[in-house]
Formats: C-alpha cells, sequence, structure tokens
C-alpha cells in the first residue's frame, strides 16, 4: 500500500512494487495459475480440494466444507461429485476422447456410465463447438441426471460409424462443497471483500488467472498492517458465495467494499463492472485507477448476470462489490473452450492486473479528507520550497497545479480521491503531495471515515 | 390493460389486441375519421354538435354547453358561429369557390357579408398558400370582425377581372360553446385525462384522426374495469380546456396523469412532447413505450405553444400532461391546409397510434412495487421450471435476463416501470414475468401507490 | 443597466449602450491603456503609483499602502521595487538594452548593478525567447535575490564577445504595496466585486487592457442608482488581492457576485472561468451572456491557477468569483512577451468586452422573480394587444413565444433568469416583456432575493 502512515514499518511502497521485482510479480501469478491449470475442478469434489491444497503452500488458507444436503438460502447443497477417469473408446480400440488429457472432455458433473453404443446413438451424448471446430467446449450438467463428453467438431466429424464403448468414472455421493478462506484483521472490523471462483476445470483464464492472482493479493497483504480488514474468498462459483453468506450473516454488515475478480490474464479490457449500487466507493476507485492506468477501460454499470458479484449484489445485502476482469467474459473466443489455455494467459497481462488492483487497495487505504490549517488564500509555497518556480518542464508544471489543487480542495469536505478525481491526477501523486503539506504544517487530517 | 390482477374477468390481454383484430382497429377509426371530415367545426357552433352527436352513436358522451358570455378564467365566452353557405361568384356567374365542396374555403368564424366589387378589391379578403399554390388554406378569425375566403393559389392566380359577388351566409349570435365528456369510474378517484380538440375543420389528421381514436379509447376503457378513473375531452381548442378547467376545479387535484392527442393518422414521429413537469409519471411511461415501439421517437422537451398541454400546464395547474402526435405540429407540409385530407391518413398508422397510447395506459395501470419474499441471494430458478438453461436462442437468453433484473431490483423500491427501464425490456415483459414470480412465490406486491 | 425600475431617472438603456455612442466605449478603453502601457509596474514602486495616478483624472479612486514587512494571511509585504534606469552597454559604448525603450528589458524586480563582464558571463543574466527570437520576453525576479535582463533573441545572437557594461539602477527598500480601490454603494450592502491586476509593465493586453475597461465601468457604474453596491479593485496580482482580503475580512461577506477579468482587448475568446462553486449566478449569467453573444464561447471549469480568482476563491472564502477574459491566458503566442503591445488590442474588441461584462451585470441588477396575478391557464393575450397574431415574421413569433415562456414559467419559483435560461432566449428579452407583462397586470414581483 502506498499511504502507510499508520505503518511501524514506515513502508510506504505499494503492494505492486514492494514484493516483487519489475514483471517478477506476473512470472510468479503465472507459475501458479500453470500449476493448478491440468486439476479437474467443479463446484464439489476432491479438484477443488487439491487446488486449495497447493494455495495453501502459499498462504494460510481455512478450508471449509458444506456437507450435502444443507440449505444455504434457496439452495440445498448437492452430492459431491468425483471423477477418476473417463473415456470413449472407438472400434479400433483407441482412446478417442481421454479425460486424462483434458478435464474438459467429460461433461463436468456427469453420471457414471459404461455402456457400449452404436455412433449414431452415442452422437447425442458429445458436445461440440461447429463453429470454432478445433475446439473442445466446456459443459456443465449441474443436475447430474445426464453425462456426456465434449470434443473437438472437428475430430468428431471423423468418426467412424461403429459400436463405441463409453466410460464415465464418477461418483455423485453425500459429501462437501469445499470453499477457502483467509481473514487478515486490519486496524479496524471494516472489511474489504476480495473473491474469486474455484469451479472451473483447466480453463487458465477463467480462472486459474483469478486463483492464482488472489493468492499473490493475500500473500502482499497479510504480511501488512493495513487499515481495513481483508476477506478472501476462494469459493465455487454461486454455491461458493451463497455458502459463505448464508454462513457469514454477522460479518456481512462489516464489507464496506468488495470486488470479484476472474479472467485476469488475459491482455483485453481492463474491463470494471460496476457494484448494483453504481456509484460505491469502490466504483469511484476503480474508474478512477483505470483512466489512468488504460486509455479505454471498459466501465460497465451493473447487471444481474455474471459472476458472484450477482449474489453479493442481490437486494438483500447490496454489498458495494464491483467485478474485475480484463477481457469482458463470454465477449472473447478463448471463453469457455480449450482455446483457453496457458498460452491465452501472460504473466505481462497477469502483473498489469495485479497492479491495478493493488492501486485500488492503495485508494481504499489511503483515502483521507485534509484541511488547510489557515484556509485563507494561498499560502506562500516559494519559501517553504514547495514551488518549483524554475524547471518549467511539464513534470514540475503538473506537480506543482496538482499542488494547488490539493490545497485549493482540501476543505475537509474533498477527500483524496476527490481531488483526484476533480484535477485528473491519479491517487498517488495527490496522496504524496497531501503527505508532504502535512509536514509542512499546510493540512491536517481530518476525522472522517472516508471511503466506509 | 395488460395487468388486470384486479378485475373479476380475469382477462389480462391488453386493450389493443383485445378489442379489434390485428387491423381491424385501424380501419374502425379510420372510418369514423371519414365519417366527421366533411363538418364545419369551428371553436362554436352546430358544427361541433353534430360531430359530437357522430360520436354518441360509439359512446355514452355528455354534451356541456357553455353559454356566450360566460367568464371563463381570463376569457369569455364568444358568440357562437354558424354557417350555411358561402362562394364567390364570377362575372361569368361559375362559383369559384364554393363552401360546399370543402369547409375549409371559408374563413373560419367569418362575419356574413354579400357583395358585390371588383376582383381587386375582393382579393383582399382572399387568403391562399403562394408555396403550396394547390392546396387551399386553414385560417381563422375568431374575432368574428373579418370576413374572407381561402383558395388554392393556382386557381387564385387565373381569376379574370370583374365584378364578383361574394356571400357568407354566416351569423354571429348568443348561443354556446359546446364540448363533449365521458366519464368512467375506476377502483380510485385517481384520474387519467385524455383530450383532443374538436375545433378544426375539414382536417383529416388535424383531428378528425384524434377525435375518432380518442372515440375508439373511450369504447376499449368504458367496458373493462380499471384502477383509474378516466375522463376523456372532446373540446374546442384553448377555450374548451379554459371552459373545463373552469368548471372542474374540484376534480383537477384528481388528475395524476394526462394527455393531450392530435394528428395522430399520419405516418411521422412518433413524437411525445413532455409535460412542463418534464419527470411526471406520463413523461417517463410514454417515453419508454415509445423507444421500444420506435427506433427513432421525437422525445421534446416542454414549450408553452402547442394544444390544450399549454392550458393544462399552465402555472397555477400544472399538470402531469403531455402531448401525443405522429409529425409534429407544424413540421409537415400538409399541416393546416387542404393537404390534411383522408389521403394523408392511413389505418395502420392510426392502429399504431392507438396501441402506442393504450401501452402506456397499460404501464399506468399495471405499474407496482414487488419485494423479494427473500432477498437474499438469488433465487433457484431451475427447480422451479423458471430459468431456461437449455435453448440458448436469444429470446430465451433474454427472458432469462429479464427475469434476473425483476429479481435483483425487486426491493420495494424500483417500481415495474424502474425495472423495465433499467433493464430496457418492454413493461409488459417485465410485467409478466413479475407475475410469474408472484404465482411462485419469490415476489410479493408491496402496498405503494405508484405512479400517482 | 437594462433594468431600471427602482431608479428615479427611469433610465432603462443598459450601461453599454449608454454611456457612449456606439464604437466610443473602445476608443476611449483603448486610449486610456494607450497612455499607461509605457509605465514599469510591478508588484510594488512607483509604477503602480503614477498609473493609478492617471486612472484617478477619470474616477475617484482610493489609494491604499500596505507598508513592507506588513504579514498578510501567510505573506509577509516585500521590500518596495523602484527603477530609474537599466542598460547594457557594448564594447562599442552603444546601449544594446535599454529600459528607457521598454520596460520589459528589466528583469521585473531586479535587484540593482553595476559591473563589467565578458559577454560569456553577462549571458546568464540575459533571458530571450529562442522559439519567438524577434520578442522580448517578460520576466520577473520577485524574491529581488537576482538581476537580469530581456531582450530579443535575434538581437541576442548577434552580440559580439567583449567586455560589457550592465547597469540597473533599481532600488529595494522598505516602502509600500499600493493598490487602488473604489466603493459605489448601492440600495443594498450587497456587493458586486470586480478587480484587474496593475502589477504588470509594458504589457498591453496583459493587463493594460483590463486597467482601463475597469475604470471605464466605474465610470458608468458609480453615475447610477444600483440595487448591489460594487466594489473596484486594482492591485497588484496576487499580494493586492491578498492584502485586500486580510484587510477587510468583515467586507468579504457582503460579496455575492465577483469577476476578475485581464486581457480584455484581443480579439479572441471570449473565455469565462467558472468560479470554484461551478454553478454560482455569476457563473450561470456569464455563461448565458457568452452563449447569446458569441457562437463559440470558451467556458472552463475552475482551476487552481491562474489570476486572483486564486485568492478568492481559496476554500476559507470560496466567493462566487469568476475569470474574465478574451483569448485565455498563457494560450496566445503574444503572452508575456513584447508582442502584447498596443497593436494586439484593439477598440472594437474592448467595446465587446465591455458588452459582455455590462450584460452580465444587467442581469445581476435585473434578475427578479414574478408570478402571475391568476396562474391558471393562459391569459386572453389578444385583448390587451400584447399577442401579435398577425405578422407572422420570425421576430414577431419568437417575440410571442418568448412571453408565453415568461408567461407559463412566473410561478415564483423560476427567475428571470431561470426562464431566459429555458426559453434560450437573452435575458434582457425576457426582462423586457416581463415589465410588459407587470403593467399589463398579468405578474407581480415576488419579494425574494434572488441572485444573492
Amino acid at each position: 500500500m502506498n499511504l502507510m502512515s499508520s505503518q511501524p514499518t514506515g513502508d510506504s511502497r505499494s503492494v505492486a512494487s514492494d514484493d516483487y521485482g519489475n514483471g517478477a510479480i506476473g512470472e510468479t501469478i503465472f507459475s501458479l495459475a500453470a500449476e493448478i491449470f491440468p486439476i479437474c475442478r467443479s463446484i464439489t469434489g476432491d479438484g477443488v480440494r487439491q487446488t486449495l491444497n497447493i494455495l495453501r503452500r502459499h498462504i494460510d488458507l481455512d478450508v471449509h466444507e458444506v456437507p450435502s444436503g444443507t440449505q444455504v438460502f434457496d439452495w440445498t447443497i448437492p452430492l459431491e461429485w468425483n471423477i477418476r477417469d473417463a473415456y470413449i473408446k472407438a472400434p479400433s480400440g483407441e482412446r478417442v476422447v481421454d479425460f486424462k488429457t483434458s478435464s474438459l472432455h467429460v461433461l463436468n458433473y456427469s453420471q457414471p456410465v459404461h455402456v457400449q453404443m452404436p455412433l449414431s446413438q452415442l452422437k447425442e451424448h458429445i458436445y461440440t463447438l461447429p463453429q470454432q471446430p478445433h475446439a473442445v467446449p466446456y459443459r456443465t450438467a449441474y443436475g447430474g441426471d445426464r453425462w456426456g463428453f465434449c470434443m473437438a467438431h472437428n475430430q468428431f466429424a471423423q468418426l467412424e460409424d461403429g459400436i463405441y464403448e463409453a466410460v464415465i468414472d464418477s461418483s455423485l455421493t453425500k459429501g462437501n462443497l469445499t470453499y477457502g478462506e483467509v481473514f487478515h484483521r486490519g486496524a479496524t472490523d471494516h472489511e474489504v471483500l476480495l473473491s474469486t471462483h474455484i469451479c472451473h476445470p483447466s480453463l487458465a483464464n477463467d480462472n486459474c488467472s483469478g486463483l492464482a492472482l488472489l493468492t499473490a493479493l493475500v500473500k502482499c497483504i497479510t504480511r501488512r498492517k493495513t487499515r481495513y480488514s481483508y476477506r478472501f474468498l476462494f469459493g465455487p462459483g454461486t454455491l461458493g458465495a451463497i455458502s459463505w453468506l448464508a454462513r457469514n450473516s454477522s460479518s456481512v454488515r462489516n464489507i464496506k467494499h468488495g470486488l470479484v475478480l476472474s479472467c485476469v490474464g488475459d491482455g483485453g479490457g481492463p474491463t470494471y463492472k460496476k457494484s448494483r449500487i453504481g456509484d460505491a466507493f469502490i466504483d469511484r476507485a476503480f474508474i478512477h485507477v483505470l483512466k489512468h492506468a488504460s486509455s479505454n477501460p471498459n466501465i460497465i454499470d451493473f447487471f444481474p448476470y455474471g459472476y458472484d458479484e450477482r449474489q453479493f449484489c442481490s437486494p438483500g445485502f447490496n454489498l458495494p462489490v464491483g467485478l474485475f476482469q480484463r477481457s469482458q467474459f463470454g465477449t472473447f473466443p478463448q471463453y469457455h473452450c480449450s482455446d483457453d489455455n496457458l498460452d491465452f494467459i501472460k504473466p505481462e497481462h497477469l502483473a498489469t492486473s495485479f497492479q491495478m488492483i493493488t492501486s485500488v487497495l492503495d485508494v481504499i487505504e489511503g483515502d483521507r479528507y485534509y484541511a488547510r490549517t489557515n484556509p485563507f488564500c494561498e499560502p506562500q509555497l516559494g519559501r517553504r520550497g514547495l514551488y518549483s518556480s524554475v524547471g518549467g518542464t511539464k513534470d514540475v508544471a503538473d506537480r506543482n497545479m496538482a499542488m494547488l489543487w490539493v490545497l485549493n480542495l482540501s476543505d475537509g469536505e474533498h477527500s483524496l480521491l476527490d481531488i483526484a478525481e476533480r484535477a485528473g491526477v491519479p491517487f498517488s501523486v495527490i496522496a504524496d503531495l497531501a503527505s508532504e503539506l502535512v509536514v509542512n504544517d499546510l493540512l491536517t487530517e481530518r476525522d472522517i471515515v472516508t471511503s466506509a
């Protein structure tokens, strides 16, 4: 975090630059994403546990289990799904589809099956993407009342008639829904919620990228003293968030800012979808950061479809929770198919996403109200060495102007973010100048809880 | 009306589709407009009565007479004007202008005259449209202190010199101003006011179209049980509205929504001019309906010129009354001349106008506030058969998204129109989905009078 | 002023047209600007006094002296700077730079010096504009701890090596900061503040134009009865305003509208920079006037850099003070160099600037709230001769429409400026129509202090 006046360590660098050299954070996140990529995850089952166990090597994660049959609001935790193997064997004896080569090949949550049938009949259980014939689609049957396979349309089209053997060695049994949680206590009970989904199998951007990036964030935040408390969730989509909300109703009211993140490894966007509230502090902070980080950020209004912001922003909660992605879900051809692989995500994009999010957290942590010690007329900056009268470079002029903005708007009613927005200057610049003006006795902090 | 939950008949179809087959409503309105077209109407006189008598064959209409000399606010009801014949006879004996061929030929409210004079002198009493030389203009002299004729400029230019005979067999005598009124009692005293002007002679769009369409509306509304009470006015422009307002001051406060309509039979627009309030419910409802009914509706802010919205929106009343037209008055070449004839209006345009207005009435009647029975997280739609997970057609996806909007915004603070506006979905779709969700115990109606 | 119903003289013409024939005001202002142009002004010293003495020939001006060392808020009045001569003598004995030809040639506030040195060494004390090589720059050293000269780069480049003599016969001594003030008492204590800066040497637009125009304004206003009291300041930039504010804290709260003006003689803009408040009455009035006076006015939001609006709009005061200029400072090549001479400003531009400002003062003086005597329906304008039913020219139609706007919005809640803005009609037209409607007993004035 940037503004760490409350930190005994006196560390004033931001998360991004603090813990990693330039570029290193991207490689770190990418490696972790690559490590968890092959695992077959679903909304329940050992794939989730296996993934959480890998993340636990890096962070101190609590794993929660919610038993099948548990009622969570309007929903019931389903039977746990596990899978060991799945394949289609051609008349020639060749495995033409093999779960071991990609977890996408099985219809997620398929019921078990072991049959022999003619190709014509088997085809009713095979899903392809005729318009992206080289790619294997990602499909689900969460009801657990179907079975099926996914494969490339090109390969599918070349299958020869005959009797095929189809095996799905899965189980649907009483078990649990599993999610991971990290809580970091800050100076206040006010919480920042950061959440990402863990239920997708071998899709790199959606959402190995989000799981790995959030892990890196946990690592950074938890080693620091922060103003806010932080809660990190790694749960299956929909049911994970609903389970957490059902089991933590007393914590919900502490959430002052929240973010769902996913698909953070490609080079598109950046995309920010506002909270249902629409002008919550998280919305303003994210828009501010993205406007300075990108020439053309994709800022979209809330709509009730997407990721777990659907639950956090349901009318009974109406939490200030936005969604951050690079390319927006559903808008890129790699979405929900085997093209969303490790070639699609890049360390540099992961690093940029990480920096964008930490910049927003810097705003949340650092926003304050200040007032001029003497609010009448401008102070004489020259005699304090604060005003660069010589120089004349663009940078110096910009810095001088930013300082004049801070002095003009520090009336106890404009926060640093207000000033940054009005001046069109990055929050970090405004915050640094305010600190300098405090040191020079020109500003004093006002005791207002700003962004909560 | 669409949402007739309060109706014992259980009829849930809208007015437009209910009472007429596809297209039939347009023919019905057109026929009536054609029937009243030839009549010479003015702000007073037997032409108005004759027109009201024709309308009475279809609807139960109260005819009110306001005596000449009556003071209505700042105005005085003038002498009643009636006309039996008018012509100009050329030196050859031929009638070159004849009132019997078109009521436009006489300057409306002309004083009587019977003179012989040379053409050069007569020309001062003849009005033409040099820039539309084939058309006869519509002109008035409501002061009753002039006489004159209107004719096509082409014909006018060919008149030969000589002594002409000019006859206007009119009278200006103590009598009455006449207007028609229908009141339909609904479940509440809150009123919807619908008003159109009856003072124009043989102009088809302006306003035989409005008179005929309002008659069809009366027919539909009065045979139904409605939430609102409805008041329909067929009165001469300006003085009709002023007379009604002067004589019904106690009813005025019941008017919650109002509409002036005219020129509803051509293919232009649709045009909606907002009430003086600017964001009244009628304004929002009309804009919503027209945005879905037309790719480029003409939405204009209130300005203090036009039809009787001038009176309803005067500062002492400031009623939520807008104006609906197809082409905006004064913007089309047929306006106020003989080109505004029965060829200019079409059954299909009348039908479309009728449907637009009834769609707005559906919004007014049907707007409600709902709240989720359990507002926490999304409900599980799948097990209720409410969410089409298969299908994948655009229609299914749109319907699913609309349902998610209803569920997300039904917090007791967003009405159905609020939701429809936010979701960008027609009100009728939102209202139908809300009904379905009520049946499924996911929503309950909140007891808030919404649009009043 | 336009609306002088409160004036015994009954004079209803505006300032601009009242006191001067067409064009004469421009010549008058230009002559005065030309007269004061040669004087070497700075933030202190006899140049300021000499200038004020010239202005006093035209207006009754109080001259205030603030002693060196006086504390004014965060600032201290510096030593007074005076200069008698300055030159650079070439080895040939020729004066290659001579203060007597232009006050720009000396670095403003230079400490005294009399040295001989080689050209190479002297060059460190010479300022030029390499990119405008023919022009002499305007530079300052308000600290008084440097000395230097300014010259054209072309001439500078041709200087031959050798020993030069540099003489600056200046003094920095205990003295005073000088500013001029005029107070005109109106019907109320509410004040309009008009301020311009006097500290620039021989720069015609910046700000001989402003000094001369403000003098003309004083002349006009002080001979009239006004609703507001008026305060006019002619002070050095920054320290003049700060000194006045420090010494008049009790008057500040009376300031209801204020304007800083400078650079009012060129043909650019017009530019209006809003007050920090952003939607103060002065902002609305200026924007209204400029929109009708120019097809493309340059309206800019407040930013904390520029002229003395920086002090008036500091957070402790936050006064409703805007800035009026023609071309915006810093955006034209003549800015702060010898190209800003008497050829750059024109009588016609000065006249236009004067008219724009007086039009704004007309709005400030003339804004009122009216209400209809009978607010129900429209009044019958025809029988009062107020409505031109014949005619049909664009002007007549516009006037009729403007009158309908006045009648429709005169509800005691819309002021004349509100109506003018909504109708898109100049304030003066609306105000004249309102007066006519008052005479006809259709409107009465509401006792609301409007623009304060």
